[in-house]
């Protein structure tokens, strides 16, 4: 068997994943790893180190490229500004990608401008996968197809929330923060009991932040500040806990993460049905890196069967996620 | 908007209930239903009704027929014997289709078939959909693609089956019968917690069947008769419970049902990840007709694109299954 031959853009949590769990999937093999600082890395295995600049000067043998920077930086440019210098449409000119853009307002704008590159090009492109977007978003429009007449739910958690955390982290007096998005079990209990409840961001989540001050720093003026701070906290129920830098290593470094997807809807004469997905995830950028390798398997044979452009998950048969043929997966799957 | 025009073929449970759900979708209508026994039909709402054998031989405005006949007797023939006598080969010469047949052990050589008489008539027909097979098997293969080192469990129930309740109606001295399927709740504790365990059938599912005698029959027997049931009863703890047929009528002719697929597995160093899906059904034929006209809709637009042959819910992109654009689903379900 050809196995199909995978790049990593970027080597943070993601891309470290991503190099760990290409050997789960005996149809993959690794060919690179691209970094704008090649010589600080130190990766698990031996692999080729690039520099992420050679990228179009140089010939490499890649199927697809793995776009594993951030949203807010790298993938579209910086605060998604100027899409055409971020990475994806640069990469996107020579290669098929997966990307986990997750700024969910700038998914259009981003997606016109990918997809126009990309049948400039011939490449295929997919562009926000992970698990939300991604899986969370399938389960979204498949549970709506299937029980159109109803109300739909996302929760997220139990985990933690890197935004919430880098906000806490700006607070004058906090040397460190670890922001846990925890959905409110009462509130998942009424939608599986058929309310269709109507929530609010309170009803919904509430917030808990381990705060490492800095010394002599004024505890209530951090509380106040986190629990108040617009668009990050003050919706929520916030609670904020003071620990030592060795306890938040000791007991926070993990990156679990979940969501619920949860749909009630009616048929007929008033038949009530209860549609329900959830992942609960010990470590959020493997998982990532995981869904982005499956992805990348569709991308390599949709593209390999002359289809380019930029394209979403939802664009994708499921059977095409597997290393197994489509004749196999009846036999053994259906 | 042009609606899509939809066709029934077969008035039971499910043809029934597809004639009540197709209101529920503004992007479609209803244009007749084909039955073998049409004088004897009373449907809800004024539409045409017609006998199936008129199928190919007079003209019908129709894009997808809804195949809502039995797996056992019509759909790919008595006992899938003579494949090519069965209702959905006969209606894919001349119509798209959709079909639930669900004997997952016959599932691949009617594939072939109907594959072959759809490129020969440039239809297009998705078999073998509903909630299992259907949306259960979608998650089976998206969750082992996600994480492929793992373990995968399928429960059904809370519900009713068809099967095992026909099984002991054939018993002697059995008026009338009714198996329930329960989901042992401690084995899907055990999946969720992590442990990967081994599972005979007796310690994931229980059958409850309740039972109305005939007069004077013996019931001992009765009982006996249907907990040593080979291939239906034996192989699970099965309770027996005798009751009246006012009470029969009263507390079991309503058809819920349900199911689980659970994946736990690893990436990694070891770190665990748990992806579950449910369903909670009070009317089985009612979701199952509503799944088909999600699926209808992506077989018209499918087969509009010029694709035909047989396919599967795995072969569908599930963006198709939702009556939004590609545009409109990226902007608001992404």
């Amino acid at each position: 068997m050809k196995k199909i031959k995978i790049g990593i853009v970027g080597y943070g949590n993601v891309g470290k994943a991503a190099e760990l769990l290409i050997g789960q999937n005996s149809d993959m093999e690794l060919k690179g790893i691209f970094t704008r600082r090649p010589a600080s890395i130190i990766t698990k295995n031996p692999v080729a180190i690039y520099n992420t600049n050679l990228i179009g000067k140089q010939d490499f043998d890649i199927d697809v490229m793995l776009m594993c920077g951030g949203s807010k930086e790298d993938l579209y440019g910086k605060d998604n500004e100027h899409i055409e210098d971020g990475q994806v449409i640069q990469v996107a000119k020579h290669f098929n990608t997966v990307d986990t853009f997750d700024t969910h307002k700038r998914i259009p704008e981003c997606f016109e401008q990918l997809d126009e590159i990309c049948r400039m090009f011939n490449t295929l492109c997919l562009m926000s996968t992970a698990w939300d977007p991604g899986i969370l978003s399938l389960m979204r429009v498949l549970f709506e197809s299937c029980l159109p007449n109803g109300k739909q739910y996302t929760f997220w958690g139990e985990g933690v929330s890197q935004g919430h955390s880098d906000a806490a982290r700006r607070v004058v007096g906090v040397k460190d923060a670890r922001s846990y998005t925890i959905p409110i079990e009462s509130s998942i209990e009424a939608v599986r009991k058929g309310d269709e409840p109507s929530f609010i961001p309170r009803t919904m989540h509430e917030r808990v932040v381990y705060v490492v001050p800095e010394e002599d720093a004024n505890e209530i003026a951090i509380m106040q500040d986190i629990v108040t701070m617009p668009d990050y906290f003050a919706d929520y129920d916030t609670e904020v806990i003071f620990i030592s830098e060795e306890e938040m290593k000791k007991c926070h470094s993990e990156m679990p993460h979940g969501g619920f997807v949860l749909r009630h809807g009616k048929t007929g004469d008033g038949n009530s049905h209860l549609m329900e997905f959830s992942l609960k995830l010990d470590n959020n950028p493997e998982f990532a890196a995981s869904i982005m390798l499956a992805n990348a398997r569709a991308v390599h044979e949709l593209n390999n069967g002359g289809k380019c452009g930029a394209i979403t998950i939802l664009d994708i048969p499921i059977g095409y996620f597997s290393p197994k043929s489509a004749k196999e997966l009846r036999g053994t799957m259906l």
